[in-house]
Order: C-alpha cells, then sequence, then structure tokens
C-alpha cells in the first residue's frame, strides 16, 4: 500500500541556529487535506566508548528542554556537510579528552519520525588513547565526564539520570555483545 | 557539578496541534548568555506486542518529516492529562485490532534531550487477543499492520526499513529476552 503524503504547500515557521520548523499542508491518501508540523534538524552523532579498564565513557550536561540534568554518551550535531564519522571523531576529542585510530559504525536511526527528521550515527570504540591536549568544547556547552562500568551503568538507568533513548540503546548493545 | 541554564525569558514561536516551539534565552553557568530552541512535544506511548505465533506486530505508515515510509511497533501520542497506560491500550486497540489484559511497563525514555522534551513510555504484551470489531484510526492516520519473525525484523533493520529508535530498542530488547 502507497500511504504517501502530497505536499500542497509548505510554510516556513522558524529558522534557527539548530532547528528549523514548517508546517506542510498535505494531500492524504484519501483524498482529505491535513496539517504536518514538522523539525528539521541536521542530524547527530553519538559515540559508544569503552576504555582499557572496561568502562563506558558517558557525558553528564543540563538538557534545557527537559530542565533536568542527564547522563548520556558522548554525541553532537552534524556540521553541514560533514561526514558523520568526522563528526564522531570530533566529539570525541572535544567531549571526553580521547582520540581513537578506530572508530567503528554501528548503525543509525531516527528519533522521533512522528515530527523530526533527526537521525543519529552511532559509533562504537574501545581504543582510545587519551589527548596530550584537551580540545576545547563549544562555548555553550557544559560537559562533566564519567567512566561507568556497565552495571553502574545500568543502576543509572533503573534511578533515570540516564533517561534518553541513544544511550539506553548503547547500554543495551553493549550488554547484547557480552560486557559485563 | 551544576550545569543548570536560568531561563532570562522564553519566547513562543509556534502553538500547533502536536507539537510547540520556543526559543529561551538563558544565562550560562559561565555567565554568558545563549538561546535554547525548544519543541515541546505531549509525550507517546510505544508498544512490543507478540503474538501466540511469535511474531513480533509493526505498523507501516508514512512519516511526513522523512518522506519515507517507515515500519515501526505501534505508537500514539498521550491525549492531555491521559495515563500513558490507557494511552497504550487505546492505540494498541486502534492500530493493530488486538486487545490485552496483560500490558507491562518496559521503560521511558527522552527521544531527543537536545531539543525536545518527548518522552515514550514503552509496554510490552504477548497475551493479545483479536478484537471483535476493528476501532477507528484518527482521521489523518493510514497504516498497514504487519506480523514478523524477529529474524524478519533485522533483516528489515538491515535494509532500513525499520529505521527509528524505539523499533530497533524493541527488537534489541526482545532478542536480550532470548526471543528467536
Amino acid at each position: 500500500m502507497n500511504f504517501e503524503e502530497k505536499t500542497n504547500k509548505s510554510k516556513n515557521i522558524f529558522e534557527g541556529r539548530i532547528i528549523k520548523v514548517q508546517l506542510d499542508e498535505v494531500t492524504l491518501p484519501n483524498g482529505k487535506t491535513s496539517t504536518r508540523e514538522i523539525v528539521k534538524h541536521p542530524g547527530a552523532v553519538a559515540i559508544i566508548a569503552v576504555t582499557e579498564n572496561n568502562k563506558i565513557i558517558f557525558v553528564k550536561q543540563y538538557r534545557k528542554a527537559l530542565e533536568k540534568t542527564l547522563v548520556e554518551i558522548p554525541a553532537g550535531k552534524l556540521e553541514k556537510g560533514e561526514e558523520p564519522e568526522v563528526t564522531a571523531l570530533r566529539e570525541l576529542e572535544e567531549e571526553t579528552g580521547y582520540t581513537t585510530d578506530e572508530l567503528n559504525y554501528v548503525t543509525s536511526f531516527y528519533t522521533s519520525p512522528g515530527f523530526a527528521d533527526e537521525i543519529i550515527y552511532l559509533y562504537e570504540t574501545n581504543k582510545l588513547k587519551k589527548l596530550e591536549e584537551k580540545k576545547e568544547l563549544d562555548e555553550d556547552e557544559f560537559v562533566e565526564l564519567m567512566e561507568l562500568s556497565i552495571s553502574e551503568a545500568e543502576q543509572l538507568i533503573k534511578n533515570q539520570e540516564i533517561h534518553d533513548v541513544k544511550t539506553a540503546f548503547a547500554v543495551q548493545f553493549l550488554k547484547s555483545k557480552g560486557m559485563r
């Protein structure tokens, strides 16, 4: 079955530094019209980074959209035209102070297909090297580094300090690979 | 460390049927000001439903934000003031034609904490009963039902017909519980 929705018109509502918002008028498969509220996002990467001591690297940061501090795996937005693998290495270096020669692609997924086109490209590495000089974060970014065992991470999922889906997916992924 | 960001002002940009968009001016931990682009969402549920023949129930639907058709687990938005468990049963009945007396809460997660407050409450059931009379979908909703084995679902992840994070998480969750 083809449920495609034809765009009759698209109205730009907001163009921010990060997201754009548009309101599309569409023709539905039954011929009726409706509107679709759509958030355009540049896409992002996230990195599953495991140290030689078998700890997972997390960053703790304040999320204004939630008015909460969350513990998440390192992540960041794609710059325009940037290959996800380049973004992933940059974010790893900026957020964690580690680098790597071996970044493996895991998967990609849309986070909120009902209203946003954000896609996350997920990478993993367990070949980390400390950077001699720490890189600078974006000027509006403040993060605290944490290195946790998988059981410590599971505890943080229970008490909802870890509460975002990419991080929950990452912890489940490591468990499925046999990490203990 | 406390990285909380104080809101200096909050400007309403858009108020749609589903999302609201606001632009907050904040004071950062270092005393500088910045802006945060925020999407407010009512929250949603998703349901992992497994039939007595050991098939997972999926819905195939067009996602205008992506201009793509995706295969996802059944899901839907919370009505105002509605308990997530009530939403989950309603969406299961409307989207799949099944009902259940036994809906178990799995976990919840934020999907895009960088810019949106959407939270998904995830439920599971393997005690499905066919409804005698099919319920009506929302008038702008068109979905096709699919019942797939876990290996068929994994094939759809490979070819990216399944490409959203709640569904990827659900498939991984079922595998971790030993589903084959």
